[in-house]
């Protein structure tokens, strides 16, 4: 099935390369296809390496082996295999997985636990190690290319390529970010979604650089969803070459350490929203604001039930300001809530307000609002000070199309 | 928007009147709509009441004024609204139901908190007083009807009749139920689902029956599950008249207590099922038996993962055993899992055993049971003896045109 661009889709911005980072992809012909699927970045000598991965209890080896090397902080190498996610696929998966990390440490001369390597695409297939081997083989030849060839390159069911870019003052020296993500189907939070790399030449100590990436997640990766499904691959890495030769960030009191934090966070929100702008079949973008809440997680929640429920993303695919589905979705959700404190507003009007709704309310600016692409709902829980933002995109005819209507 | 019959509708079935229920339906005209639209059951002197409400932090002022009326354990009447909810409206959606509550005590001549009111549709607009009042007044002349007019005449969204019966010997007495339900959409568990009346003839303390229906609850309607969308006006409730003569049901010790409640629990299950079967868009009823849980619980948990992800749901909509999203499922369940020990069925077929897919697995067997209407899926944790079973439909383009396609 030949998969029409998303409607919400942004063109892939400028970025420019990073100091110690070379990209390259291959053929690997993992599926029938005649396109580029394994992607491979390499990474300078002393790269630093963070990680968030999927808290599925069925992840895959990848996730498993991943998980394991980012505890020793550095990164020679990266491979990303796309249509077969090789999850759940048993010592088969591993065995390839752990193939191709050997065939590349041997090439680059590294230990073996400084190669990354994930799969996304189908489940239950064990990865064909011949055409890893082939693919791998390939790409340690081919000549470098660029940010958007290898965001094309791990995609799969992907209608565009994806990528976010930023850059920091660290003391005096500016460093750059740049990051390409895929997925567009089986996306949920409390993970760190789907398949992300963002790649930076500023010089971070491994264990601040986790803990930026975890505090970005928090706000950015666990704030997405297009269907409440986690994926049992999702991964997002972030590698530090040092080239930039910035005063090495430790710590938080490291000089700029707050300002590579603010431009981590902002290329992992803009590579999330992009997710959601790729979501299956999506139509419209919804911005979910939370606030009023008993703690901010509380509001994260809350957000995600109005952002999963089906009721309240086809009332918005079908441009209707349904907001008794939003008290339906805040009553179910299970967090503290008060139906005679609660408020709500489609594109910044109040349609109900303190449990009633808004006696003089005028639906044409809402109606307006709600034909648009890009859709805002805010809830006032009137209870606390917790807030959380959260996006997601509408349901529609598509996205059964995509998954009910052929076979996979 | 007229809706066709779900093509997994099943007959109404034949119940008896239940001695001491007397039944009329009126229109109140709460929509632009010629059908009866208001459901009055007269109960006898002396009828022991139990229920189980939504969990909903935003229910009704019925379901908060239906929960207080519980606890005194007596009914004389029901009056059942079909088209308004009455859910969000604050102070004048509770004046509403206060009113029809004072316009039967008066007609009947027994304390207002024996009067039960339920309200089933759109939310946010206060039910109108003077509508409310005339059809109460109609259904107080109306000529009695029987168990299809009435069931009818909960319903919205229902493309059918929805009625289940059983019996059962208490002593040497045979005691009759009967029940009927509505409900299609916003259809999710953790509560008692949608709006679920029955009513038998046995003598049951209401203490027990409260019992009695919480047990049946929790392996019947909290096991279904449409949207996973939790209405704020879910309502299951249980009338004993006692006009059967039995020897009072005091507990569990009592003769006959268990023969009851397997009959309640019976008449339960089918009328959740019946549900489910009337899901929005539904083409296929999916059961899905989870085994070797570590408890029942996580077992529950673990089938409702499974049974509320739209991927899983699209794809048996697509007749396509895809087993990898049900492996999906099961991680992203937050329950105890081991990927290694999993196993997943489809119509008795295991296609992987133990983490990894089964060697020879014969795929014709499989595609030939998710051509037809009733789907089995059978996953077995192999970790304890926990077990539950859990049933849903699938997600069609159907439910998406329901919910979707008009402004509600």
């Amino acid at each position: 099935m030949e998969l029409e661009t998303s409607p919400l889709a942004l063109p892939f911005p400028d970025m420019p390369m990073i100091d110690g980072v070379t990209l390259r992809v291959a053929r690997a012909r993992y599926k029938n296809w005649d396109r580029a699927d394994l992607t491979f970045a390499e990474l300078a000598e002393g790269t630093s390496v963070a990680g968030v991965f999927t808290k599925s209890a069925c992840a895959s080896s990848e996730v498993e082996l991943g998980r394991a090397g980012v505890k020793q902080g550095c990164a020679r190498a990266l491979v990303v295999n796309a249509g077969n996610s090789n999850a759940f696929t048993g010592y088969r998966g591993r065995e390839a997985v752990e193939a191709i990390m050997d065939q590349v440490s041997a090439a680059l001369g590294c230990p073996r636990e400084e190669v990354f390597v994930s799969s996304t695409g189908v489940i239950g297939v064990p990865l064909p190690k011949d055409k890893a081997r082939g693919g791998v083989a390939a790409a340690l030849e081919a000549e470098p290319c660029g940010w958007e060839d290898a965001a094309n390159a791990i995609g799969t069911t992907d209608t565009f390529a994806k990528g976010a870019g930023a850059s920091a003052m660290v003391g005096d020296t500016r460093v750059e970010l740049a990051g390409i993500i895929k997925g567009s189907g089986m996306i949920a939070p409390d993970m760190a979604t789907m398949l992300g790399y963002i790649f930076t030449d500023a010089d971070i100590a491994p264990a601040f650089l986790q803990e930026a990436l975890e505090r970005a997640n928090a706000q950015t990766f666990s704030c997405i969803t297009v269907d409440g499904d986690t994926s049992t691959s999702d991964t997002v890495m972030v590698f530090a070459t040092g080239k930039a030769g910035n005063t090495r960030i430790e710590s938080w009191d490291s000089p700029g350490a707050d300002a590579f934090a603010a431009a981590l966070a902002e290329v992992c929100r803009n590579l999330g929203q992009l997710v959601v702008r790729d979501g299956e079949g999506a139509q419209k973008f919804i911005t979910i604001r939370v606030l009023g809440a008993a703690s901010d997680d509380s509001a994260r929640r809350v957000g995600l039930a109005i952002a999963n429920s089906p009721l309240v993303k086809t009332a918005i695919a079908g441009e209707d300001a349904n907001w008794g589905r939003v008290v339906m979705a805040v009553g179910k959700a299970g967090e503290p809530a008060d139906r005679d404190k609660l408020s709500i507003a489609f594109g910044g009007i109040w349609t109900a307000r303190n449990g009633v709704p808004v006696e003089d309310y005028n639906e044409a600016p809402v109606a307006a609002h709600l034909k648009g692409e890009e859709i805002d709902i805010a809830v006032d829980l009137g209870l606390g000070e917790g807030r959380a933002t959260v996006w997601t995109c509408d349901l529609t005819h598509g996205y059964i199309a995509i998954n009910g209507d052929y076979r996979s």
